[in-house]
């Protein structure tokens, strides 16, 4: 734990406060000429966050990771949650097998894998195997986990993914990772071997001999394969043992999140799943209901990414508008701390996720206000938050709920 | 290397994008009351930069070292190149040296050097020798430097500067720095010893012998001069072992600089200068000739800094003029990404550089808008870059160019 962190631990007091972190995917955008110069979220029509706006909240901008630096869904979050995204790394294979809804134990090693095409040879020469349907990858993970399922002592778990993508997850004692890719990266070469990144550790070692059985035991299985008689492995590494919430900010947490991704990432760091709801309206009815059985909700809106991946500026503009519509049924219960943001920006004109900081709503009875009559990316540039690393936001929170004691007389 | 660092190398990747950094030397400063509260890049008339502004631009504020730092040119431009300048220790002996134009390799120790005066006891009574002139001392050089070129196997190099100014520089094996003064910093006591700054340090015990061996030579062929006949050192140092711009980003970059000290700083970092050009509208030109030999630019504009130390406001608003009307000459051949700052600010009204943080405007298909009419100090208080380390304007400029891939799923 860093010395601030030590800091922040004795000043925690608990006194019952509610709290709701919202977080609209790929949220923050930038201006550029085509659309007359405004994002989607200063283009949109947003009544209900223009008046929350008004009655008394901070704003600002948050850095996601560090300048210039991009972020997948996992930094992203694990910066939200307040846990230093450099710090945890949480490796693609855990991200990849979370984002099937799959759970994962801490200690647990799980793989990204393609299936792929060998020549007799060995060589590969189709890294995703043409392509293979879903139906097929899923007929062919069939195969291999009612053939292995353990390596030793060491289960092994097996999950299909879109098209040629699957799961490899490893459980069993004194594994670690990260290891290095067996996926030579281009074709016309052999399948590599998966190394360990720091060659004195033996829980690295012990996952590079499981995954040397595990193709042993495997191709064999693939061989009357046609096209997809092989399989790469990629972003090899363990599940960290991260701090819960309770454990780092004495809260009961929740997440109603409706794709799987961010049920796994609210999972790393124990926060409870909540199942059913479908849309955010479902997601905000959910958590009146459930208002009183937690401390601190985390609800997840998937669709302003979505339009941003897609280049949708129109979409993402409605995203956002079907948003601030369903707003309310939230504020009908408000909590003493309201935190409104993205996880990163998702900016249209870039159809990706990038590093520009993301707006940042902050609504307390303490947040004060910056006078600001909209939330905007250029509003939010003025504001009274300024910009700052996302990994501070929860720490933001806490203060506005009253949860810090005085740091020294 | 920094974790953070580390980070960064891991997703660096070459797509032959364009860069230039742009640098107004002491391009900030301060609102006064005796010039209607306006900053000379306030009061210029500035169409170039006002419509490059315009034209889908960021802007911010950047603070050259830390809280409160005023820098010298070193540490303000080793920053502007991404290197934490609190890390990376330049010692004023190689800054003068390199000011000088002379070229040190990793290594080389290097020395300011006064010449001062001496009575019979040994006592300096005139630091400065009556601020002999340039000439006298040039005299004095060379009678060093022909009597005076090895001491060992170490060569020893004399160059004259500026009325009383020299520098010493010790080029051999197994030399270091820091070592403290032999300047003892006030009249009426003997020249003090060169002390290593770090008593287990070998190179610096190096250093320290050659010193002594270097006055017990010098001082006797100084002996018959009347004002001149001692000297005093300061700022013993060594030039670091600094990762280069291809090392560090993997960037071919070249310096097109007029000062021999921005030449020297750009040296240090592996840049390749570009000789011949005197005035922005050549140096301009030059990079428009120079435009598919090289990753990125270094251009370095002077007079802002020269009219800020001379505390001359109307002739700072002319060097901004001056170097606006040029700006077309480089617009003609964009980058792909253009940043234009300062390395510090030089206030007029202090007559000398500052601490406060320096505007800095950005801009790339990447940059979004900030929707700000001008480049101004006040208006960059409200860009989406708001107030950040300078070390990292590299970071987002190589964001900007699309050098960056995704952090994490």
């Amino acid at each position: 734990m860093s010395k601030l962190d030590e800091v922040y631990a004795k000043l925690q007091v608990k006194n019952g406060a509610k709290m709701a972190l919202i977080v609209l995917d790929g949220l923050g955008d930038i201006a550029t000429q085509s659309q007359g110069w405004l994002t989607p979220l200063e283009a949109a029509r947003t009544p209900n966050l223009d008046a929350l706006s008004c009655s008394g909240s901070a704003q600002g901008r948050m850095i996601p990771v560090a300048p210039g630096i991009t972020p997948g869904s996992g930094p992203g979050h694990l910066a939200l949650f307040g846990y230093d995204p450099i710090d945890w790394q949480v490796g693609r294979g855990v991200i990849e097998t979370l984002g099937l809804g799959i759970e994962l134990k801490n200690g647990d090693v799980a793989a990204r894998a393609n299936f792929c095409s060998l020549n007799k040879e060995g060589l590969v020469t189709d890294r995703r195997a043409g392509r293979i349907a879903t139906e097929v990858c899923e007929r062919l993970c069939t195969i291999l986990s009612s053939n292995i399922t353990k390596i030793g002592t060491t289960k092994v778990l097996i999950y299909p993914g879109k098209e040629h993508r699957f799961v490899i997850v490893f459980q069993g004692n004194g594994l670690e990772g990260p290891l290095t890719d067996t996926d030579p990266n281009r074709e016309g070469l052999m399948i590599a071997e998966a190394v360990p990144t720091d060659p004195s550790n033996v829980g690295q070692a012990n996952v590079a001999q499981l995954i040397k059985d595990f193709y042993k035991l495997a191709l064999p299985l693939l061989a009357a394969e046609k096209t997809a008689n092989g399989f790469l492995m990629r972003g090899v590494a363990h599940q960290p043992n991260i701090p819960t919430f309770q454990q780092r900010y004495g809260l009961k947490a929740a997440a109603i999140a409706v794709y799987p991704m961010y049920k796994g990432l609210s999972q790393l760091v124990g926060m409870i799943k909540i199942e059913g709801p479908e849309t955010i309206a479902q997601q905000f009815e959910r958590y009146v209901a459930e208002y009183d059985n937690y401390d601190f909700f985390f609800i997840h809106y998937k669709y302003t990414d979505k339009s941003g991946e897609d280049g949708d500026f129109a979409a993402k503009v409605k995203a956002i508008e079907d948003f601030d519509a369903a707003l309310p049924i939230f504020l009908a219960r408000k909590p003493d701390v309201i935190a409104i943001t993205g996880d990163h920006s998702t900016p249209c004109a870039l159809k990706g996720h990038s590093w520009h900081p993301q707006p940042v709503l902050l609504h307390s009875k303490a947040s004060g206000s910056d006078k600001l009559v909209r939330f905007t990316e250029t509003g939010a540039n003025s504001g009274s938050l300024s910009v700052f690393e996302a990994k501070y936001l929860m720490r933001l929170m806490q203060a506005n709920a009253g949860m810090f004691d005085k740091y020294g007389a």
